[in-house]
């Protein structure tokens, strides 16, 4: 090492992903003390997957430092950093034997341990847990946490301590959508995470409060969801989901929460300071709340006429389900198989709604997966010029979104994201049928992953297990597809493009 | 009128829907005759309906003219010209009674009539006649005459007539797509269409003679079934379609007959000067030869692997139906619903390739539908593109077709066409299901008839009726489908926001 130059080799990806790996470490601390004072079951393997993904951490981010960036890197560093906190995060479950069923093998627990922790840090909320009494409920805790830390984002989180950070800093940022927008919320990078992490933290906090003051859950159990509900992640410690509880209160909660996890934290932000019509003024913001009214009136319409439910039971599980679904959340009220909520024994035109929010998504900025509202406006207005073209083929018309005219550039690489988005959607589901599953079953869930969402139709419904419903080759394809869908679709491209540069760079210090 | 204005008032949208009413009418004129010769039972129902189209066919031509037309009338011409040849083509079957089954009133007969018009017309091949043996052999062989009129269009056929057309007449023609191409095979517009009409009969006239030579099929059936193998229709007077003559011979001429109409016309006409290698230097030829290959090998293979059958059946099956699908044609190889050729019982993974097939379709300029393969490279390298711009930002890239760029504003308006297309799939899937169809059925069944393939998955196999599938509001939406697959997308959207010109020109001559 020359004199006078900082320590440590300068490598933003490596650093970075040391601090997210420090950051999981502790929330698997604080989660083993938390099982240590209950069930103590699994406090050894969270404190021994703490210990391992805390030196591993400790390591990278003490003998590296930040250096200057270049844009494809920055992809690269956020894409690396998530595979290798999912890798990291599936220690604790494969410790602690909590898929070691009799008959299950070492490499079927490998798979299941990865494909949980996948679902947690993407926040999809697809399980391969059948026995939920099994785990201890700290190890249930970590498994809520996972969520949490993937809703806004670990980089974002590991950026809040990174003060010095340059001009890739926002990318990073951005790079790690559906999480936060891109928008400024302050000159400095570090500022703009850590006003983020802030709204987050509250929020979550309100949640826990509200859920803790309703009659029902306990302590535990309102913390526990509102990890997952302001992450519009919809992992929950009870088979049933919100459906354990089932309670009027609990569900409006709850569907209160995913509402406003769904919508950009920079309208989060404004609104903190004053300036509420933040909210209206957005055409994203306007366009959300009238899919969202216009899905709910569809489903419960649809579910009073075809279905023999009463108006009451038909509004109630309309509506927690085009919320949960509408925001990527993929929590449950169904009590059983048998219940009203359990949308896979709906009526197909109900279903079909469901359907069209796997894709939809919620808000751009805001913890929710999907292709988004924002670009959903912009390729309808692209959908839009193209008719008008068709007619009078040299008028020059703008998309515009919100007033504002949105560049070609732009409105070409969203008009490319969503060709990927359905080219993906025919893998997943080819890849889906030659593993075995059904038409239905295949399509679903290949929706359900890359918006992040959890349950699907068909054999992956909100009742069902992905283990039953999936052999290990598809649950592995499902994990992929549900990076693919919490980091969008090119960073993971570029991610595999780019990782020369980053090999490079750690032989050859 | 004027003196020395030449007789007629100038319109070139009602002077082409006279001349394709009168080649409609001289069409159920002779299938008049053929009926006369042979069943003898509809024969006063073709002769009034050619009296009905002749009629108002010679009053349009005759009371108007060719003359200026602007770009948007043009597509309107095309798509009212096609809503009328369907509305005339359906009073055969509505005087023949040939849905008059008991307990079916006449609206539903009317219907059934405008349905099975539509599904001819636009060389879908879906139908709802259940019992083949009720029309007469000359209404069947209209009804495969239909298929033939719609696979290279009938307002190319019109414009063979039509010498002194101008500038639109090219348009004229490329509005009519998916059946020709827009490239100019001749100076003159009325000799590009007379040359690819050329081509088509001549085509026809080949696979009868080949079908008539091959053990089996009748000149009746050698005849009836050439119509359709032109046209990548499906039709057939038999409800189990090809399966009808259980002959391998046959299906190889029909294969052979489907693979030639998925070409792009232009092509068979320079290798029709000798100039072979025209196949080989197509950029879209060498991907159609591929797609297909690949299919049938990974379809074969699954066939193979999954289900009970022998290599033989595997590979007779598999090729058949890849070919029927890849060409938008909907052929059935099925002998009976347990029969090997009877897709609906693959595996998953063999089915969802043939709806992968619904999609692609074949070659822009030929008889088939679906987005086709050119739209697909185009849309495939503009995705290509996306990739690279994420990671150099401000390199320009040219999306290329055959080495050559394709222009920008080409680019962007493909990328609108499959947005309109993934639109209208939801759309179609939304109806339907409301309409009371599963969700297997809907989705297959609206990318089959957006693509003009003819079966579709689930209830709406090869060898099930739609008459049985859908009720009756969701058999007119899959008429509107039809059209717009037929028609694309662009002029059915037209279609409607021009036609106040033409009112305007039809009122006030």
């Amino acid at each position: 090492m020359l004199h006078g130059e900082p320590f440590g080799r300068p490598s933003t990806v490596l650093h970075l992903m040391g601090l997210a790996l420090i950051f999981v470490a502790a929330g698997m601390g604080v989660c083993a003390l938390i099982e240590l004072a209950s069930t103590n079951r699994d406090s050894g393997a969270l404190a021994l997957g703490a210990l391992i993904s805390g030196a591993v951490g400790v390591l990278l981010w003490w003998r590296t430092r930040e250096g200057p960036t270049r844009n494809r890197d920055v992809f690269a560093a956020v894409g690396w950093t998530w595979v290798t906190m999912t890798l990291f995060g599936a220690v604790p479950y494969l410790l602690a034997g909590t898929f070691a069923t009799s008959g299950v093998g070492f490499v079927e627990q490998l798979v299941n341990s990865i494909f949980e922790s996948t679902s947690g840090f993407t926040t999809t909320g697809a399980t391969v847990l059948t026995d939920f009494e099994r785990p201890g409920r700290g190890l249930l805790m970590y498994r809520q946490l996972s969520q949490w830390y993937g809703g806004m984002g670990i980089v974002v989180l590991a950026v809040t301590v990174l003060p010095y950070l340059g001009v890739g800093g926002l990318d990073l940022i951005s790079a790690e959508a559906p999480g936060p927008s891109s928008d400024r919320l302050a000159p400095r990078v570090s500022e703009t995470a850590r006003r983020l992490w802030t709204i987050y933290v509250l929020f979550t906090v309100v949640i826990a409060a509200l859920l803790f003051v309703v009659p029902g859950p306990s302590l535990y159990d309102s913390l526990a969801h509102a990890l997952t509900t302001a992450a519009t992640g919809g992992f929950s410690p009870y088979a049933n989901s919100i459906g354990h509880f089932n309670s009027v209160l609990v569900e409006l909660v709850v569907i209160g929460g995913m509402l406003y996890g769904g919508i950009n934290f920079a309208l989060h932000w404004r609104a903190g300071r004053g300036d509420f019509s933040a909210y209206t003024r957005d055409a994203e913001f306007r366009t959300y709340a009238l899919v969202l009214t216009g899905a709910a009136t569809a489903v419960i319409a649809v579910l009073w006429l075809s279905e023999p439910l009463g108006g009451t039971d038909a509004i109630r599980a309309g509506l927690f389900n085009v919320v949960s679904f509408g925001t990527s959340s993929g929590f449950g009220n169904a009590t059983g198989v048998e219940s009203p909520g359990n949308y896979v024994l709906w009526a197909p035109a109900a279903q079909i709604v469901i359907l069209f929010l796997f894709v939809v998504g919620a808000c751009a900025g805001s913890t929710s997966g999907g292709i988004t509202i924002m670009r959903m406006r912009v390729l309808f207005g692209h959908l839009i010029r193209s008719v008008r073209r068709s007619q009078q083929p040299r008028a020059i018309v703008a998309v515009k979104h919100g007033g504002v005219a949105v560049s070609e550039d732009v409105v070409s690489r969203m008009a490319g994201f969503f060709l990927f988005y359905v080219l993906l959607i025919c893998v997943g589901v080819i890849a889906l049928t030659m593993l075995g599953s059904d038409l239905e079953t295949s399509i679903g869930t290949s929706f359900s992953m890359l918006g992040n969402m959890g349950p699907a139709l068909g054999e992956a419904g909100p009742t069902s297990s992905y283990a039953d419903a999936f052999n290990q080759p598809a649950r592995l394809v499902l994990a992929v597809f549900m990076l693919i869908g919490r980091l969008e679709i090119f960073p993971m491209l570029l991610m595999f493009a780019a990782p020369y540069r980053v090999v490079r760079d750690t032989l050859y210090r």
